[in-house]
């Protein structure tokens, strides 16, 4: 009858979260190998998916360690075997923060970002002796306008981490104003040469930047090895709405999706679509939506259909596609408009493979916030 | 220094959800007295929540049962003690669903929402015997135009609900258009003429609307007798951003805030206000952001602040209140946009008084989609 029906099997419940493993193992080992065809490494946020078993895939295919936001999110990657981790957060380390990251400092290689002389002497003082085996990248402001100094100030930020007793092992960067229709190539371009010009401040102040990290799924595939030494993507594994929209990916890239039953129809009024109404809502899609989005997510098998409102277990679809809603009832896949919101709301997801339920993982860092 | 400062117990590592739970009784106590004075039945909306805590206290202050949105939300209320529930959703029976739907049945007094000739159909046949032991609400569209049948097509849904065996107890709406400015006092006389056109529709159909139920907080303290028998209200309970926003609820009626530590400060720009990054971002706060607010919430005591974007992990403040920014390290109170989706990002809350803590409550019906 309707292909979302066909995919999702049978013992599934929804409102409820599909993992397709085909699709996810194609995503992971094709971004691996295009970023090490060009010489750089790969190391995946994990805040996307947040579940140990996606995080074995992506190091067994190449990646060279985990990226995380939060000291919560090391601790689960940490715990479940992954020795080589990236905090990209300008922590502030309070006196329970610098008991966990000194617990964590002696059981992985982690580094941690920085981007004040104040935060860096927190997390200098916080971590007393253990400073010393914790690596500080300095985060650069390449645009986005979120965290980060500017390029020519990250050499005073690496000195006041110096001063702490940290190691200095380079800068990074979030280009987060890449996810906006046609803005990959102009950030990515302004994400190297941040990235260039911090790595030269802090050579001219006698600290060498052995790691130049960029991010972002949106840039990824153009960072150049001229300009980075690693890259960050996190979405490209499962990929989302957002990712469709702005082109970086296509339908068939989608790993994640949402199913979701048909619960009401509206009636029918001249003028509008026909609109019926899912049991997903905000609280398992999430409710981020950019003002370039078309909608709060799209249908998988229904392309031309769009959410044009969320409620927390409501979605509202106005139906483009032809004239015929399908009945109450009907079981369709949603693709949410971020994925790594959708993941955090959820405590595991079902792991499918050609409509068929092959496992379940569990959400593992999911709400690690702190 | 700084009210937050002073208000965050020391034991508090950000960000954290605390519940002030002076404020929180004052709401119950004030939203319990006002619609038990004019002769309506107040059934809080526990999605807000999820705590049994507060379920119990709202009980205890004479609401006669909950509402809620899932199946899996009704089970952690009934397990909790709390014997008369109704599932406010237009629920499609899977054969997963019917069976939890028949022991829930079995344990509590149980109401359900339906909206269509199917979903009673399917409503009455995934119950079998246990149909009997069910009530169903027919859910009437009073303008929020999401789920629910017009007025005058109550009768039909009785119909096919009684057919299948259900009890049908009366109509429902929820006034979601109320959530903006200016709209709560026409939403709540469209609310009230909407269910009081379907009771009569239903009465001209040989069935008594015995429960003729309104919802939402910024129209219960507008309701009359004349046109409900109970009200629905959710966030009352808290408060949060939207509402303080709409004129709902004043500053000293948010109970629950976001617990945030200022982590970077932007550099100062020319013609730009100040600005700082909190580390509260969309994975605590919930990314909620109608299009009439002023930000993604507010922070508790800096009025003048907003909160012009929200990253999973950052929330970037525009300091409008003085020239001078807070230091990193600084802790504040955000007021979350919408709580209900703040309260289903955390596993637990810190309970507070006076600025110090006094408990910690389990969300124990976070998560409950389905």
């Amino acid at each position: 009858m309707n292909a979302g029906n066909a995919a999702i099997p049978a013992g599934i419940d929804t409102p409820e979260i599909l993992v397709d493993m085909d699709i996810l193992d194609r995503n992971i080992a094709r971004m691996s190998q295009a970023v090490q065809a060009k010489g750089l490494a790969l190391r995946p946020h994990a805040k996307t998916h947040k579940i140990p078993e996606i995080a074995h895939r992506q190091l067994a295919a190449g990646a060279v360690g985990l990226t995380v936001a939060t000291i919560g999110e090391a601790e689960v990657f940490a715990a479940a075997g992954v020795m080589d981790l990236f905090i990209a957060y300008p922590l502030w380390l309070s006196p329970q923060k610098a008991e966990r990251l000194r617990h964590l400092a002696a059981a992985a290689e982690i580094s941690v970002g920085v981007d004040s002389e104040a935060g860096a002497a927190a997390l200098g003082a916080g971590l007393g002796a253990a400073a010393a085996e914790v690596s500080v990248l300095v985060e650069i402001d390449s645009g986005h306008h979120r965290s980060g100094v500017q390029p020519e100030a990250a050499a005073t930020v690496a000195r006041a981490a110096s001063d702490a007793g940290l190691k200095v092992a380079g800068v990074f960067t979030f280009p987060g104003h890449s996810y906006a229709p046609g803005k990959p190539l102009e950030a990515a371009a302004q994400e190297q040469e941040a990235l260039h010009q911090a790595a030269e401040a802090l050579s001219a102040a006698g600290f060498e930047a052995r790691v130049m990290s960029g991010g972002s799924t949106p840039t990824a595939l153009l960072t150049k090895a001229s300009g980075a030494t690693e890259v960050r993507p996190g979405v490209y594994v499962l990929g989302d709405a957002q990712q469709l929209e702005l082109g970086r990916c296509a339908l068939e890239d989608i790993a994640l999706t949402v199913a979701a039953t048909v619960v009401s129809h509206h009636p029918p009024a001249p003028g509008t679509p026909p609109r019926l109404i899912l049991d997903a809502g905000s609280k398992i899609l999430g409710s981020d939506r950019p003002a370039w989005a078309t909608g709060f997510g799209r249908l998988m098998d229904h392309p031309g259909a769009r959410i044009t409102a969320l409620s927390e277990h409501h979605a509202t679809v106005e139906w483009h596609d032809d004239g015929v809603l399908p009945p109450v009832g009907t079981r369709l896949r949603v693709i949410p408009n971020h994925v790594c919101l959708a993941m955090n709301l959820v405590d595991d997801v079902a792991v499918v493979s050609r409509g068929n339920l092959m496992d379940r993982w569990v959400v593992a860092a999911r709400g690690r916030n702190k």
